[in-house]
């Protein structure tokens, strides 16, 4: 099958859900709107940014003279810890449940004018460590089954504020998202006693042409079912439910491939990528979840250039998800590109 | 339970998924980007645009000088009607399918500076005929089995041209998002032997919080389930499967539905409403579908003004869909507009 001619669709076994591929749709001329650029240039501390160290935030509280990482409850979170648990039901059709939770951010770095891909390994492994400590102390509290870790970077993303940083939503039920997931390694896992994603990467070795580059203890792909122009994965090799089961070169070889990937990313259109990422793996419910492989994943938005994105509409909300551009075109793109920021 | 104070999970008996309401939230300030304000004042005529009447297209063709409705093949189609049948597979985890098709596009007036809540009914109606007849002829054709009705309208949703239109993607699958609704509501009927929107819309005809307005064969609401801020939903009283099963008094009903909703939507912030809308039915796969009850769906993106919209991302896209404005608060805001365009 010429996966570069024929509009075709592609399962993904992950979420159970298909995406359809219109190849030959790239040639299409762009007369639609055009996204702004991302301002480069910012100076490392901004007197008027809430994230910054030593800066007062909304609520009045002064950010610490932070010098890595700096984690604090969201300001304005979309879940409280003090929601009374509380049930609406009306036969089949009308059923609601409060939920509660807690919403954290998580500044990456001091330095304002920073993103991933500039900061340093080390840098990067700091932000780690703090995600496995909040999985943790999340995670251990008993009004918490679900920490969804995410970076939404850019304007374009929706994210208001250029400030390195990144958000965790944990919450009393799983989402709908990982559960999907959950479901099929689940079902996977009790037909073949393996893990679904370590078959998969596994083959992907194998075929080499969805790989983007490795080290030794990560895989960085675009997925086989990818849905965004650019979309990739960062997998570990060994499975693993949850991020807290990583060694520390594991979690060094997990900044290596963050930001090795995010590199690549803002090579590709010379431009500060704009992306959503985050990391799906096991509920903190308590059960063993043998089944999860978690992994990273990366949903970025651009297509043709740094103005130009895919518009997920029309029939992509009313129907399937649409795409453009091969997985293996996106990946042969992304593999070619230099491991060295533009800006160096 | 206070819809309003607290955050809280929702259930889509439709699609059989979950959306995170978090009302406190509507208060929090915004510092992200702001859209483009569409243009309004446009020529009844753009001697530019490959709509409008007489124009020559991208591919050298030449508009008719229609007067209603013009419909045509979509230059730029995802999918195509000549894809040779064949399938990749390699393991449980390796699967696509080439996908045959038919890409629509529907001018809806000539008149390059209306929109549908702009449009007079008996126009809107000439696009219901319209949409009837391509349900009937790409339906009958053996490779197509589901027909994706839809209107994107705005810059902000991908759309590049203001002149009114809407598409038609028309396809060998059942795409993902309408075989979830066909599922649960196939559940539905095995168990009740009645329809699970015959049954919601009577329960909201009682509670009326959510419902915006009806007439003799519809009723315009925002759904329990919501996702979008001012999503709403368009439910014929009577339950059909398709759009074909319309008497004339209803094709008209339809027309006056569609123009007061999008009228409501233009007032709201008196400006032109970008959305997706569309409609979801029975497949054209020679099955009876008992199950299905059509109805047409607008999923907006605007939340606090012409200019702000409801991003979703991140946690959106990584976990579940959430909303900050609760469904009934949206509701009784579009409910109490006005019904007399701004404009007029
Ligand atoms: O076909 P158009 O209007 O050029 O394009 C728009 O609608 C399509 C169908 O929903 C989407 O796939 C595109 O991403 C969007 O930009
Ligand atoms: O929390 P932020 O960055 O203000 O807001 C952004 O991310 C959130 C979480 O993904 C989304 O719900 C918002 O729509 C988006 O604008």
């Amino acid at each position: 099958m010429n996966f570069d001619e024929n509009p075709h669709r592609r399962y993904n076994p992950l979420t159970e859900s298909w995406v359809l591929v219109s190849p030959h749709r790239a040639k299409r001329p762009w007369q639609g709107q055009v996204e702004k650029l991302a301002n480069d240039e910012r100076p490392a501390h901004d007197p008027d940014c809430y994230l910054c160290a030593g800066n007062t935030r909304a609520n009045g509280e002064v950010n610490p003279n932070y010098e890595q990482v700096y984690v604090f409850d969201n300001d304005f979170a979309a879940l409280l810890k003090d929601t009374p648990d509380e049930k609406y039901e009306d036969g089949e059709l009308f059923l609601a449940k409060t939920e509660r939770g807690v919403g954290r951010v998580i500044c990456f770095s001091p330095a304002h004018n920073l993103t991933v891909p500039e900061m340093s390994e080390e840098g990067i492994r700091a932000v780690v460590d703090a995600w496995v400590d909040e999985y943790n102390t999340l995670g251990a509290k008993d009004f918490i089954n679900y920490v969804q870790i995410f970076e939404n970077k850019g304007f374009v993303m929706g994210c208001s504020n250029p400030h390195p940083h990144g958000q965790i939503w944990a919450q009393s039920g799983i989402p709908d998202e990982p559960l999907k997931k959950q479901n099929a390694q689940a079902k996977y896992w009790a037909k073949h006693n393996r893990s679904l994603l370590a078959d998969y990467l596994e083959k992907e070795l194998e075929k080499k042409e969805r790989v983007l580059f490795e080290n030794e203890h990560f895989v960085a792909l675009v997925p086989f079912w990818a849905v965004w122009p650019f979309e990739a994965m960062l997998i570990p090799k060994r499975k693993m439910a949850r991020i807290s089961d990583m060694t520390s070169e594991e979690r060094d070889a997990l900044a290596n491939a963050y930001k090795r990937l995010t590199v690549k990313y803002d090579n590709l259109f010379e431009t500060s990528f704009p992306y959503s990422a985050g990391i799906h793996q096991a509920p903190t419910d308590g059960l063993p979840h043998d089944e999860w492989h978690w992994h990273f994943v990366f949903y970025p938005p651009l297509l043709r250039s740094a103005t130009v994105k895919k518009f997920m509409v029309g029939y992509e909300m009313l129907a399937n998800p649409q795409r453009d551009i091969s997985a293996e075109k996106s990946a042969s793109i992304l593999r070619d590109l230099p491991e060295v920021h533009y800006k160096n």
